[in-house]
């Protein structure tokens, strides 16, 4: 109930900054009417009647209730955390990538966890994919979210009996406070076999935040001082769930089909779209909304940096690919793990906490080729198959994609017609980086001229200049 | 229904059998009372009622009822199966492995596994440790059961558009028939990393059994053209889950607790079994019952054989160190993974089958040495805790190990007392089998003086001859 209330509070802030710089790929509510604010701050038993009238058509999140971490801002309880945390004799610096965990727990998109793992959460993801909540049901969680500890801190925590330290950012300054703590082992190599299914070398995700980090992992439960921010001018699209749960309750939707994304939308990804709606639709269903969802966080160096993506992602909805009415656009903040198939759980698990009951899945999803061999590293239809098996994703409605091409007769996009696959045209994703990185333009109806625009902008942005070395790292493989 | 009436039928000739050879370390079954034959062969509805009557007691198999995949022996049926796998057009040659992985899956260990994996099931192991019944509740399944297919015989297979293959041992003999085959792609390195945690090489089960092996492998329904037999003198031991569960229902058990094991049986393990026993009885169980189950498939070249096991624990029951009132000893046919956390839910859930309700787990089972690093593969904690969280298991009770050490006070093997832990040695398995290899004794009380004799005549049947290169691999580590 504290946390329904604190989630109520925290929210409005966030709504009214998005007001101020309303685009048309983010419908952002309307400004909430004094009944609704009146109803709001009416206190916990208020919120709770609230919480079933907006999302009865929703699915429900794992274990039940959406687990939201950020300390409510009234009573000075923010300040009071921070003052506290000021005062704890341990300090965990976060990383980029831990950062970003932080943010995706402190939102509650990995519910139920209400922090960093502990070992018998660790070994459960690791072995199993899923969790057993306190009720005994099957939860799914395929990644690890853990936080490395060296041994030299390690051993100072354990000496000194604390059971509460703090987390904070490069600058020192306090984000989170991690309690009731444990410290196990991070065994490395069985953490990368058991998550990727190799433990070749040149896992982007396993040298960005595994291969250097510590050899202990802490986990424990977290307070988290504020609302993370990346003050990057993208934080308007970092939606938390309850936000999300909040913008498809204000539109009626009564189905949510999300898309997961880390590349730029071509028109097969916006026909796929699109044609689920209308499959939903044939379905009886009477508003399905589209939650267009690319991810945020970590990405490998030749991934198209988010910041250009969401330029050409905003396009494709200016220019008509996409309808906004019925498209929420919004940012999925977890890091990139590459892992495939274990992966795949991860993304479509999150979207259940984000109010998504249909999850698109296409072909290698998650995938990359294999880091020291010339082949994918997973097999193309593994994803797909495991997410429909998965424990914990039963709820989840998945559609597989279906596969479309280059229709050289009708010039659009098309699907895959094996009848006359002559006709057919397969553009891989390192096929249209190769022509926007030659100012080459693609055939006609591959992408809305205004997004393809924003590639070939990308690359040229990356034109080698005096430090021809950066080019080089930006844009390895 | 007709698996319960091939059941009774096959399994009546193996109980004559061992009725010759009875033991005191195997308390063989009474001759069955001829109202006890006539029940039993009066059909399906009878076989059911006895069923019923006698298996009350005991835990349900995984899948609710226990596959047993040998073609009944009345009608001339195995004879006719026999004849149409000698005419079918594909035959794939078992290795010893997958031999005794037949034997497995023919006696239901594997229930409701009805024969070698196919992808779907192949994946959820890989996955998941668990796999989803057709009622749709997970049973566990934390190792792939799989059979590797070599490039050429698969395009054969393919081109061919059969749907069933004979099964071959080395001499060409048909051992099976795999019908409703479905072939797929043998991932070696995915499926060691999430096996084992590790790629690691010098995995003594990859060694054997996955890198020189086939890269598809072939999933399909089994029919077992007869009992597996090893015709070395311990065919006796092996009893089926079905022969264990009458066995158990005979001496009227009401908790079975099992010991998986692969190595000699020292005092503390003895101590442990019997206070096991001891702790049961004073929960309010009448007749608990001791599964002793050693394994006796594939082990790494440094393990003791099974011959030699077996006559150890034979001394062990008749030095009266267990039992054999309360004690059934009986081969588990299953191949060895050494894959700690992920292989001890196999060992677990297979004793399931066979009816076993109580589980003693210990420290790192089925683990064992880095096959490159100076430490041991895995966590020694793990494997209880993986299984004490196991999708599947819920319905096992885990009894964790208490650690035994040898008491130079009290001069036996006693659980360890912290308070007084200089008075307590450890004796590895490897200091163990280096005082048995030197022909020196270990302090009295630390194993029954007949179990002691028979290890130190294995290890002097292994003095070099000739033939030097024979004793390096047999007692390689």
């Amino acid at each position: 109930m504290a946390m329904q209330a604190a989630f109520a509070a925290s929210m409005f802030p966030q709504l009214a900054q998005r007001r101020g710089s309303d685009r048309a790929v983010v419908v952002a509510p309307p400004p909430p009417a004094p009944a609704r604010v009146a109803m709001r701050s009416g206190g916990a038993a208020a919120a709770a009647a609230r919480g079933v009238r907006c999302r009865a058509s929703l699915i429900e999140p794992d274990g039940g209730r959406l687990v939201e971490l950020v300390v409510p801002e009234e009573g000075g309880r923010r300040e009071a955390a921070r003052r506290e945390a000021a005062t704890l004799a341990h300090r965990v610096r976060l990383g980029r990538v831990e950062t970003e965990w932080l943010h995706v727990l402190s939102e509650g998109w990995a519910s139920p966890l209400r922090g960093f793992m502990r070992e018998a959460e660790f070994l459960q993801a690791l072995h199993f994919n899923a969790i057993r909540g306190g009720d005994g049901a099957m939860v799914n969680m395929s990644v690890p979210i853990v936080l490395p500890l060296g041994d030299a801190q390690r051993r100072a925590i354990e000496a000194s009996g604390a059971r509460r330290v703090a987390l904070v950012d490069a600058a020192d300054r306090p984000l989170a406070v991690l309690s009731d703590i444990e410290i196990y082992k991070h065994n490395k190599e069985e953490r990368i076999a058991r998550t990727w299914g190799t433990t070749a070398p040149g896992l982007p995700y396993v040298d960005e935040a595994i291969t250097n980090a510590g050899d202990w992992l802490i986990g424990g439960d977290l307070e988290v001082i504020e609302p993370i921010k990346y003050n990057d001018g993208l934080d308007q699209y970092r939606l938390s769930p309850a936000q999300l749960r909040e913008e498809f309750a204000r539109r009626n939707a009564d189905a949510v089909f999300a898309f997961q994304l880390r590349n730029p939308v071509h028109n097969g990804h916006a026909l796929l779209m699109t044609d689920t709606r209308k499959r939903l639709l044939e379905m009886g269903y009477k508003n399905p909304v589209l939650l267009l969802h690319p991810l945020g966080g970590f990405t490998k160096a030749d991934d198209v940096p988010l910041s250009w993506r969401m330029k050409q992602h905003e396009k494709v909805l200016e220019e008509g690919v996409l309808n906004p009415e019925s498209t929420v656009v919004a940012i999925f903040p977890s890091p990139m793990h590459y892992a495939g198939p274990t992966e795949v759980q991860w993304h479509a698990k999150a979207r259940i906490n984000a109010g998504a009951n249909f999850y698109i899945v296409g072909r290698d999803p998650a995938g990359m080729g294999h880091p020291t061999e010339k082949r994918d590293l997973y097999d193309a239809d593994h994803g797909k198959k495991v997410l429909s098996m998965a424990p914990g994703l039963e709820k989840l409605n998945i559609l597989p994609f279906k596969v479309a091409a280059y229709d050289t007769k009708q010039k659009k996009m098309d699907f895959f017609d094996p009848s006359r696959k002559d006709d057919f045209l397969f553009i891989s994703g390192t096929k249209m980086r190769t022509l926007a990185k030659n100012r080459q333009s693609p055939p006609d109806g591959f992408m809305c001229p205004g997004g393809w625009k924003v590639l070939v902008e990308y690359y040229d942005s990356l034109t080698p200049s005096a430090d021809s070395s950066k080019l080089r790292e930006a844009v390895a493989a």
